[in-house]
């Protein structure tokens, strides 16, 4: 059960022009699961991603990276059940054969189709059953396919993760629309496990490839549940060019309105992921501020988020606080500048709903806290922790979930 | 239930020339049980320690720090329930006074006391009460108190964890007793949760500076339970001088072989932590070679042993072993130096009991690997992870358990 989170009804979900989805069952892993998605993009779309950092990058992610050297990607192929990473040459070989096979239907080149992939690691992706699913998907393909979509390339997810916005101004019209899954192997870095969000609006390459860095940074780039970075990380920005929106240039009328939006679009998938943590009771905002740099904010959160001690206190509702500040006191570990943190001048507040009180200042307890007061801001399922290192004008977020018994039981039984 | 770990029986404790243990229940944090371990040395004896580097560096390791600028060390006092970490000017105070009530009872000068805490952090030390439980302490001592004290000094550790070595050569004749705790927070820099060591030896004090450090690399600083780097690591090595070996310079006859024994003595303490980590059903070495540096072998060896989807996978027996992989790809976060890994070069291995396989190369899954030796080698309690990086020739290992139940169970209900 997701932390406060439901997947957006599928007529909030708005259809993006040039965008059509379809899916099916192709038994990838498992039999009768939709774990097959076709997302078809029409001629002129422009298409830009980021992926996992993990050296052990999965082989559809290494056919992405190629692919995206050519404009004019025309489809995506999604699957579930298997990750196909740690495949080696034989993966790769499948992944290109997945792509062929698209790109055979829709009568497009191979290298004009992205493949992506999410599931267990280590195991050979049986490409014969993707292909056969393949003409299912294909003519399942339409333009309010999103929810369906959303709910294809879930794995341990518990609820499909989706959100849109319609942006009308004086200035331009536009429509965003994006789905993602993950919940577990998440410390996205430089994008999450799966995510994909789309546009009308006519984007140039440059501006696109700077945007999907920029909101991936401010999204799936700020979220961990486990710390483990998997290895299939990808997040797509699609500009399909067919509504009336045109920024061509970052003067263009409205383009800060909408790079926001797109930001918020990714902000609340990546919070979504977290909502659906595997295990989560709750949901925890850590708001670091006053670092030298965003990079040491960020990891001073990390290590906060990242913290097993942490995160089974939160689990607990106990105001075992010392927990934090400990991390605090290691996140050098994450950011060789903390070195130097005078552990003097750290502030650590925690609240919740309109509630937040000082917990620690001067390297020790608030003279004001009190136990009581801790105790029952930890008791809803969402908290802040904010922290102010004392050393700077920087700040970062970063979002993260508890550590229950049901995390260990999902992962000890994945799979089995 | 700590796995294949037994506290060694009292008699198999030898004691050390120079040194006696007094232990007693002084209430720090919960009645009725034994929180407070005097050590008193003989004059003349030299100490050298390593302490924690998280920058929430607890109380009693600022005041170690200063007391081990003078030599001539007579006494330790260590209290458990209560960490003196997170606790600002009141808690440096407390650590003082502590040492002065020591010095007060032994007639020596308060700087000639290091004070050990450990327990919850950023709650205040009751001094008083530790103090009033100085005199049994004192009327206690006696030199074989190893037992007593490697009890008194337990928090969530479910077994007392000591070791101990009598070398008689040739050419010099020596006893090595020591004695550790620590079961969660578990990821030590520079040191373990609290770990100490005599010897009857006589060691010129530059040497015994460096063997402190040498023998917490190789035994404290390569284990993890959770990743949590502690507030109050410390790890203090004695020598008292009251026997007949003397070490003034690394061309004495036997300083080898002596060197050697402390450092195992070090790493049996240090695998009892591992063994007795909390929640733990199993024990997992990690041995990385073929790496360029040890210390980006260390890197990819703590990525394997902190990541959560490993450690619960070998809670369940699963050979989901594509999660060592994915640990393996992201290790360039703990030492950017991996940031140019070839995956296609790393091979991993599984073993236990007297059997090893080969699981993964050229960037996949072994051609020989086949699920069911996976399952049966992942059975027994003891296992080891084999991966050469193959970039190099230099090796690490690192000592971890599993994440079970238990880990969230302990970690949620402690303090309450």
């Amino acid at each position: 059960m997701p932390v406060n989170y439901l997947t957006p009804a599928p007529e909030q979900l708005h259809p993006v022009a040039g965008v059509r989805l379809g899916v099916a069952e192709a038994g990838i892993r498992k039999a009768n699961r939709r774990d097959l998605t076709l997302i078809e993009l029409a001629p002129g779309s422009r298409v830009a991603g980021v992926f996992t950092k993990n050296r052990f990058c999965a082989a559809p992610v290494h056919v992405c990276r190629e692919h995206l050297k050519h404009e004019d990607i025309r489809a995506l192929i999604i699957n579930t059940g298997i990750a196909n990473a740690g495949t080696g040459a034989s993966g790769l070989e499948a992944a290109r054969q997945s792509c062929a096979a698209v790109a055979k239907l829709l009568d497009v080149a191979a290298a004009q189709v992205l493949p992506f992939s999410t599931g267990v690691i280590l195991e050979p992706l049986p490409v014969e059953r993707l292909k056969a699913g393949l003409p299912a998907a294909l003519s399942a393909l339409k333009a309010d396919g999103w929810h369906g979509a959303a709910h294809a390339i879930m794995t341990t997810d518990t609820v499909a993760k989706a959100a849109s916005r319609r942006l009308a101004s004086a200035e331009f019209a536009a429509t965003i629309t994006g789905i993602a899954k993950g919940a577990g192997m998440i410390r996205p870095n430089m994008a999450t496990m799966l995510g994909f969000v789309a546009t009308d609006a006519a984007i140039a390459q440059p501006m696109l490839e700077r945007l999907v860095k920029e909101a991936a940074d401010e999204s799936f780039n700020c979220i961990t549940v486990d710390g483990d970075t998997s290895t299939n990380d990808s997040f797509v920005l699609i500009a399909t060019g067919q509504g009336t929106a045109k920024f061509e240039s970052v003067d263009a009328p409205g383009w800060n309105e909408f790079k926001q939006a797109v930001i918020e679009v990714a902000r609340e998938l990546a919070q979504a992921i977290v909502r659906d943590g595997e295990g989560a009771t709750k949901y925890i905002e850590i708001a670091v501020t006053g670092g030298r740099s965003v990079a040491e904010c960020k990891a001073a959160g990390y290590a906060v988020a990242h913290s097993p001690l942490v995160k089974t206190a939160m689990f607990a509702s106990d105001p075992n606080l010392g927990r934090i500040l400990a991390a605090i006191g290691y996140a050098w570990n994450l950011d060789p500048s903390l070195a130097d943190l005078d552990d003097g001048k750290v502030r650590v507040w925690l609240g919740s709903g309109g509630e937040e009180i000082l917990v620690a200042e001067n390297g020790g307890r608030a003279p004001s806290y009190r136990e009581e007061d801790g105790a029952r801001i930890m008791k809803p399922a969402e908290l802040r922790v904010r922290v102010d290192l004392g050393r700077g004008s920087q700040a970062a977020k970063v979002w993260t979930c508890d550590f229950s018994y049901d995390y260990v039981k999902i992962n000890a039984d994945y799979r089995s």
